[in-house]
Parts: C-alpha cells; sequence; structure tokens
C-alpha cells in the first residue's frame, strides 16, 4: 500500500521550521504496513497545492497532508481542498461546539477568526481534534484516501494515534512490516560492508539491508516486507542472528539504544558505578550521561580538567609525569582514570585526554590523538586512537570510543 | 531565482532520519536570494529518481540534490544521474587522490569500495570534499543547474558553504538580501513581540521580521531583499539600532554569536578566566565552552559533581548544608561556585543545581526549579529560575541562564 505526504507551509521553504511531521508519519505508517513513497514540502499557494494534490493522488492510495489549517490569512490549505474536490466550507455544529469548549475551558472570548475553524468541506469526514480547534478532515475520490491534519505537532500526533492510523487499518488490509535495527562501532561503512558482504548477499527476498552512518557509529537497519508474518519475524530473527554471530566484537545494541543507554544499563543490572575524567571531550561524555533521566543512580560525576593546572590540582596528576609525556600520553590519561575512580568511590571510571583540534596538533601526535583509560577492580587498561581533523567529530567519536572501551568489559 | 530541494534515502521514507539537511539548505539559499519552491523526499530508486529530477528541473533553475552518495549498494545516486546527464562513470584522479589521502591518514589500506567513490560522471564538474570520500557534482542542462551533494549533513555543509554557494552567487545575479540576526534571552516569544511591536509595524517595506525560538532564547532575523544594495544597508543598520536601543536588557549578541563564545570573547578580551561547578545541567556547560576551539586559554574546567558524595568530596560542600537546604538550594550553588573558584584559581566561575526532570519534583521544588551562582572578585551572586517540565530543555536552559548570568556581570 502506497501513501504520501504533503507538508504546507512557507516556513518550511525558508528553512524556519525542519519538517520533523513526515518522519514521525512515515514511521507510524510504516508499522502497520503503509509505504511512503514521496514526501513533498510546498508553500502556501493554492496552484501549487491543487497541482501537487493531484500528482499525490495518481501516485498513491493516501495522501497525508499537515499545514494551512491556521486561523490566519496565510493558511489557504481548507480552501484549496474545497476547490480540489469541488465542494464548499459549511459552518459544521460539532466542530463550533469543539471550538466554544476550547475556548471556554481558558476563559477566552471566541472571535469570527476561531469561529471560521469550524467551517469544514461539505464532503468530508470530519476528524476530532482533541487538544487544538483545527480539526482534520477525510477525502476519498477515485480510490485515493487524501487526510489533511493540523501542522502542529502535537495535534497532529494526536490524530493519527487517536483516528487515522486506525481508520487507515480498518480500510485497507495491509501486509506486515518488521524493521530490526543493528548499531556497531569500530569499523566505518565500507569495512563494514566488506565483512558481511556475504551475508547481505544471502539475505532472502523481501529483506533489505541498509547502513546508517553516525560519527563512530554505523547502524545496520534490516527491513522487511510480507503478508506472511510469521515467516518474515523468522527470517529477520534469523539473520540477525547469523550477522550478531558475525561481527559480535562490532556490536552494542539494538533499534533504540545508544552507547550511553547500553553502558548505563549494564552497570545499573550489575549494581555499579561510574565516574569520569575528561579532558578533550571537555563534559561531552558527562553530558551524553547525564541526558539520560535516572542516570545519578550509577553515574557520580566527572572532573574535566581542561589544563594541565586542573589536572593537577583535581586529580593530582605528577607535574613530572605532564611534563615528561605530555597531557596526552598513555601514562598520563592511566593516572587520570585511576584518581578519579578513587575521588568518586565508584567501581568503574573513564578517562580521556586528546587534540580535538583544530590547533594543537605536532608531527608525533597530529590533532585527533586520543588516549582513553579505563580503570576498574583490579584492572587499569588505555588504548590510543587515531581519529580526524574536525574538532566536533573528534569530541563525538572520543566518546563513543570510550564508552565502548567501558562496555566491553562490562 | 527558484531551487528545488530532493533529498534521496529510503531511511528519509520510513522516518528513520528526519531530513535537516533541506531546512538547513533553504535557510543558507534565502540568505544569498534564491527561493526555495519545492523539497521533495523520495526513495533509493532510480525510476524515481529520474523521474523527480525532470519533474524538478522543468520548476526551477536550481537543483540541489542530496543522499545517495555513500560506497554501499543501495547508495545509487551517482547512476542515476549518468543516466539522467547521459554519461558515465570515469575514475577522477583527483577523487582518487582525495580518498588515497584519506584513507592513509587514517593509516586504513583503502578497498575497492572506497576507490569506486573516486568514480564520477564523466560530464560534470566535480566538487571537493574537505572532510569525507564522496565528491559533490555540478550539472547543466536545459538552462538548469543540479547540484548532487553526499547525504551526511556534516558534509553537506561544509561543501555548500566552501563551494556550492559561492559558485551560485558567480554565476546567477541575485538581487541583494540582508539578514541581520539580533540574540535575545530572558523573555519568551509572544512577550517579546508585544514589546517590540511598534518598532515591527514600522519596519520599511521589503524588511521582514522572523522570531527563531530556541530553548532559553529567541532570536529575531531581520531579512530585506532589494536591487538597491546601499538604502537596504542603511535601511538595516537603521532599524537594528532602534532595536538595541529598545531592548538593551535581552540582547547578548549577533548573528553567529553563541552565549558561550560572547561569554569567552569578553573573557579573553579581559584576560580572565572560568570555571565551573555543574550538577543538573551534568557537563553541558563544559561541553558548550570546550566546543569552540580555543576555549583552554580562559576555560580551565568543570567539576560535574552529580552526587551529593561528589559535592562534599570534590567541592568541600558542608554535609549540614546538604542536609538543611537540600542540593537544590541557594546556600549550597554558593558553596559550589565560590569552592570550584578556588580550587580552579580562576577569576570567575559558574555553578548550577537543579531538577532537571522528569522524577524528583517536590510541591516547594518541582521539575525545573535551578539554582545558579556566580563567583568572582569580592562577589557571590545567586538567583532561582523556575523552567519547565522537559529535561532536555532544561538543562539547555540552564546552560543558557547561568551563561547569562556571568554575561551581564562581565
Amino acid at each position: 500500500m502506497k501513501a504520501e505526504i504533503i507538508t504546507i507551509g512557507d516556513e518550511l521553504l525558508i528553512g524556519q521550521v525542519i519538517d520533523t511531521n513526515s518522519a514521525w508519519m512515515a514511521e507510524q505508517l510504516n508499522q502497520i504496513g503503509i509505504n511512503v513513497h514521496q514526501i513533498t514540502s510546498i508553500s502556501d499557494q493554492s496552484q501549487h497545492i491543487l497541482k501537487t494534490l493531484k500528482e499525490a493522488g495518481n501516485r498513491a492510495r493516501i495522501v497525508l497532508i499537515t499545514g494551512g489549517l491556521g486561523p490566519t490569512r496565510d493558511d489557504i490549505t481548507k480552501d484549496a481542498l474545497c476547490q480540489y474536490f469541488a465542494t464548499r466550507l459549511v459552518l459544521n455544529q460539532e466542530a463550533l461546539a469543539d471550538v466554544m469548549r476550547f475556548f471556554e475551558k481558558r476563559n477566552i472570548a471566541i472571535t469570527e477568526l476561531n469561529r471560521k475553524q469550524a467551517e469544514l468541506p461539505e464532503d468530508c469526514k470530519s476528524i476530532p481534534n482533541p487538544i487544538g480547534t483545527a480539526r482534520g478532515m477525510w477525502f476519498e475520490k477515485d480510490n485515493t484516501v487524501y487526510i489533511s491534519m493540523p501542522g502542529v505537532p502535537f495535534e497532529m500526533k494526536q490524530m493519527m494515534l487517536t483516528s487515522i492510523l486506525p481508520l487507515l487499518k480498518e480500510k485497507f488490509s495491509l501486509a506486515t512490516v518488521i524493521h530490526k535495527t543493528i548499531l556497531t562501532t569500530g569499523l566505518g561503512e565500507s569495512f563494514l560492508a566488506a565483512r558481511i558482504e556475504e551475508w547481505e548477499d544471502n539475505l532472502p527476498a523481501g529483506v533489505k539491508l541498509a547502513y546508517l552512518p553516525q560519527p563512530g557509529i554505523v547502524r545496520l537497519r534490516l527491513t522487511g516486507k510480507s503478508c506472511h508474518a510469521d515467516k518474515l519475524k523468522n527470517d529477520i530473527t534469523d539473520h540477525t542472528n547469523k550477522l550478531k554471530a558475525l561481527i559480535p566484537d562490532l556490536i552494542f545494541g539494538e533499534d533504540q539504544d545508544t552507547m550511553e543507554k547500553v553502558v548505563g544499563e549494564k552497570l545499573k543490572a550489575k549494581e555499579e558505578s561510574l565516574s569520569t575524567a575528561e579532558s578533550c571531550t571537555g563534559g561531552y561524555i558527562a553530558h551524553l550521561i547525564t541526558s539520560i533521566p535516572g542516570s545519578s543512580t550509577w553515574y557520580n560525576g566527572s572532573i574535566v580538567s581542561y589544563s594541565n593546572n586542573a589536572k593537577s590540582t583535581l586529580l593530582d596528576v605528577p607535574h613530572e609525569l605532564l611534563d615528561k609525556h605530555g597531557a596526552v600520553s598513555k601514562e598520563v590519561v592511566e593516572v587520570m582514570a585511576k584518581n578519579v575512580r578513587e575521588k568518586l568511590k565508584t567501581t568503574w571510571s573513564i578517562a580521556v585526554s586528546g587534540i580535538a583540534g583544530p590547533d594543537g596538533g605536532t608531527i608525533e601526535k597530529p590533532v585527533g590523538t586520543v588516549w582513553v583509560a579505563i580503570a576498574g577492580p583490579n584492572l587499569v587498561y588505555s588504548e590510543q586512537f587515531l581519529f580526524g581533523d574536525n574538532r566536533e567529530r573528534n569530541i563525538r567519536r572520543s566518546a563513543i570510543a570510550a564508552l565502548n572501551l567501558l562496555r566491553i568489559r562490562l
């Protein structure tokens, strides 16, 4: 079953607003077996809307439209829809009652503009909006369903979940779609592809693989679609397991996991705790961890030692060590890890010191050189990495690599 | 001048990735006087790509394309482009040298897949990619320019800024567009709008105002477009100055400034230094600061005390103070600021303690309650804030508010 999404609004075309609606809708549709064929963002112009509706309607059996339903002058979607479906706006009593309730609840007097929101095309099924004043509209024409919704993400989502998705499932008999994402780290996209080439070649028909790279991470996404739900499920599980057996050293999580979440869950399960000492990552590891609600149960804190002075004052790194080996060295990063662990009395600690760039590199230690150490019960382990020359990516990759070193040991 | 954007990738159509590229590109194009007419997201399918290229090329004189240039099998944009422009892939020696340099620098042997990235359509101008292996491609056909770029946001942005935008400016004679952005903090969008209403009403024709809200910040962007560059420049300067006189208490920067950058520049100019002690912001302030290249000249580090134990061990906050007033209190946050300043021997310090949520709130101290303290020469100042109930936004708003408190004092 093929769908298209049309998002309407000048704000999308000048880059003022990122279209997050489409991705959310696409994900929801996919989960019930509806493929999104195309997403089109257009301006608040009548002719542009009409043309796009026609093209999308020719290609797909479901067309989802968001935006342009507000009360102000630039919102013209309703008029365009009337023109497209050769119908006219009439006052909808049910919708009017909704609008009046909405404003009464907020103790605000209703204006003519608000009343207009209760005018709906005569030839549509109207869809309730539990949290706003603009109703959704469901049209059918030439075997295609068109659904218009407000562009406010929160209102659109409510409407999709409570009305549209159930109605679509009822109307169409849909195939099953299953996604499985495997998260890897430690190998770039092309090398990973070479390593799993044979496995990829043997994927069954109807199952596709996508590589989704991020700094330090490559996500592998399997997508399967079939009318035989059970067989598909088995196929996906089977091939996921084969992949896991093939590259166990590279896999750190699945689906919605993140590196920091995986590390946190392992620590929580073992009732162990973590502290960090950060130089080149400058608090980024701490920020990743503390972005997780409840991380305070297993994370005690970080010493961000962004100067040699801070390294010696806060982490007791001896001056001689800094002078002899430099701040970016095995010796220094291991002392950082050992000492932050002792100071914060945690089971484990991570320390990072490196040259994020763009300046500070030397021939022996170019920009991108990063030392990571892990300290734990009876263990200090360190490793050197060489990343690229982009500061932002180096910070990100250092954090992922450091958390991964700990994950392997947990 | 009319442009269209085509973003290619199955991941966009299943909702796994939000298309942030389009909004960024649209904003950049707008700034040089190019209007985006339509944004179309399509799958990695040859026929779909060819059809969409044709339709976009019929409507616009500039077509920007991202995605599908990776080394793996699902990346088919290059082949589709060859078909569309009736050309073939040939090994590009310049591109090959780039790819080899890229992997040599990382001490990685090059694979056949990597080599393939250096194959480019014969009939295109190739665009360097300073940070990745996939070059951009510039085609011209029937009076329309087509530019294909990698979908990785970071690579695309670099390519746009260093090559594509300058080339477009050179090729087309574009009306002068001037943007001026004023950064404000401390007042929400609607209240700010009320305060500057009269000024906004008196903006000259051709000059538009946009409100761009972010957590804790509202950016006001003036955009003027005209064939009379000098007059436009004067108009924008004039009205910017009027705005500055109207809300001097709310303005903290201009254009590409960030709060952390503004604070850093003030400290650098005065040859003063900063340290931080973070609880609820969990290292985020340190991360913001250390994302700035060269921040080590004025920033010494942070103590991320994410537990009461860390507050007492690392920051010498007395247990009685924590017991009596709680970690989120004027008393505790002031001691945190004083002590981190002394330990790290900096001119200034910032300390933050609050309840980021979603849990941990009480009736007296609901989620969103945040205490911030500044310590400096003969000064300790603190202030309480009450933000909302979203963890991510609370962390962000706390960091902005804390840096702003220091900025005011510098």
